[in-house]
């Protein structure tokens, strides 16, 4: 996979990013010193017309909301909370420029007013197709930070909800934040990540990070309905949690949620292997196959 | 100048920052409260390609080198010290996309090994153009900050150096971090931009953002060889800082530079006057006209 070979080189090339960076490239966000108790989190995420919108059919005010949610969806994936924003932007330049603006700002602004995160700074630019690059700060205590590379062997994956059709979301989702400050202020969360890709990437990527394998059991991976199990896997930009802890933890968390009537919020899909064993789907028999770390592909 | 019209725009969308933030939206970066002794700066500079280069003519190593140089000069513009960068790209999906992102970190890991930055996150999509976002994160002692807002009537205007053909070395150019840090931490700076527009346009912003005029004298605004006095003021991508200071301060900063050997580092080319005079042109036979804050356009 093209992508994957390349995020590879670039770390090579980036190098050891030295005392002050908990965790660099490779994960949701990277991990910065701030004070005694709380990681500063800071990711960027860009969004190009034509490969992941299309601005006739989805309008502009919801590639701008879209455009904060995917880097809000990196900071809860941390465990943190989202803070601040800068906004760069290329836009055609015309008579339409200011209108344009204002309706990507008028997405932009409405999931920042919801999440209290700030507009602090950033770069206006012609081009011929629309580009939006956010790039966020946030926070998280310092007991309460989740990377992908924590699984361990005999962790339940977890996933925050049924997996969603991406091809009809993606623009509206909403950042599971909520969920992701529930779960981390209340329990040893070991690994987690946003499924963006798909199930089979991401959860690929938690398995590469914390050299382990991983089981995943078709049958009980929830699905919105009308998805595939194949775009459930391969596709992503559903944009819910995917996540790991221990067997009793898993246990007492869905056994909590079922208590409190949140009984569909959190689904026990799979669970942590040796790495030697590697990604593997089982389906409704116990018959066992090789997941491919196929997804979307940004490149 | 529609560029000016949108950025106010969206400064008005984004509304008040709150309280962690010193300075948000319309200066060369946002100010962030950090610790008792230092602000964190944060600033994002897009490129696109055929808007801020070709890439055929200029390669992909120079593009990357000056991806960063932009943005580690709004950080110089502010007084600080650059310190890491998030890197979002896009790039052609082709069977050259790895050997393209080689070239272009070549260009962006050369200029930060000189700046000791450190690269610890971005994003890599595909795109039919290159584009190449990068957000810097510096830091500055609360003492030595300079913003766009400082300047007092009776002020001098200073440049750095003989302004650049932009069109020649905005590629090459070596941002101004060192005088930069000489500067703030010998002498009372008031305000400060580095000229990536032009004269006109970066002065102009100076005086809006700190409710003053200015007056430029033309003949001592230093030229490079070949360079227009027309392309000086309103071209821009020389990347010099601009900044002002108090006559006295001026005077010994000149003085105490020429008795270093230093002679040519720092050239007074005007005064700030008062808001109700604007911005004016001064030329050698003492005729003053209306100085346009046209520039090079971004939008």
């Amino acid at each position: 996979m093209r992508e994957l070979k390349i995020v590879e080189n670039i770390r090579k090339i980036a190098g050891n990013p030295g005392k002050g960076v908990c965790v660099g490239i490779g994960d949701d966000s990277a991990v910065l010193k701030y004070d005694k108790n709380k990681y500063m989190l800071w990711a960027s995420d860009m969004l190009i017309e034509d490969v992941h919108f299309n601005v006739k059919k989805d309008g502009y005010e919801r590639v701008g909301r879209k455009a904060v949610a995917v880097n809000i969806s990196d900071i809860a994936a941390m465990g943190g909370t989202p803070k601040y924003i800068t906004v760069s932007i290329g836009i055609p330049a015309n008579k339409r420029s200011e209108s344009i603006v204002r309706a990507l700002y008028k997405g932009l602004k409405g999931l920042c007013r919801k999440y209290d995160v700030k507009i602090v700074g950033g770069d206006t630019n012609r081009s011929e197709k629309l580009i939006i690059d956010v790039s966020i700060i946030g926070f998280v205590s310092k007991k309460h930070l989740v990377t992908r590379s924590g699984a361990k062997e005999g962790d339940i994956v977890l996933i925050t909800g049924p997996v969603k059709d991406g091809k009809k979301t993606h623009l509206d989702f909403d950042p599971r934040i909520e969920e992701s400050g529930s779960l981390v202020r209340g329990h040893k969360i070991h690994s987690m990540i946003d499924v963006s890709d798909g199930i089979a990437p991401d959860l690929g990527r938690i398995c590469d990070l914390s050299g382990v394998g991983a089981r995943v059991l078709a049958d009980s991976i929830p699905l919105s309905k009308g998805l595939s199990l194949k775009d459930a896997l391969h596709y992503g930009e559903s944009f819910e949690l995917l996540f790991t802890m221990s067997a009793s933890a898993a246990k007492k968390l869905i056994k909590n949620s079922v208590s409190r009537g949140e009984k569909n919020r959190y689904y026990s899909i799979g669970e942590i292997t040796r790495k030697k064993d590697g990604l593997r789907l089982v389906d409704g028999k116990g018959r066992s196959t090789v997941l491919k770390m196929e997804g979307f592909s940004h490149i």
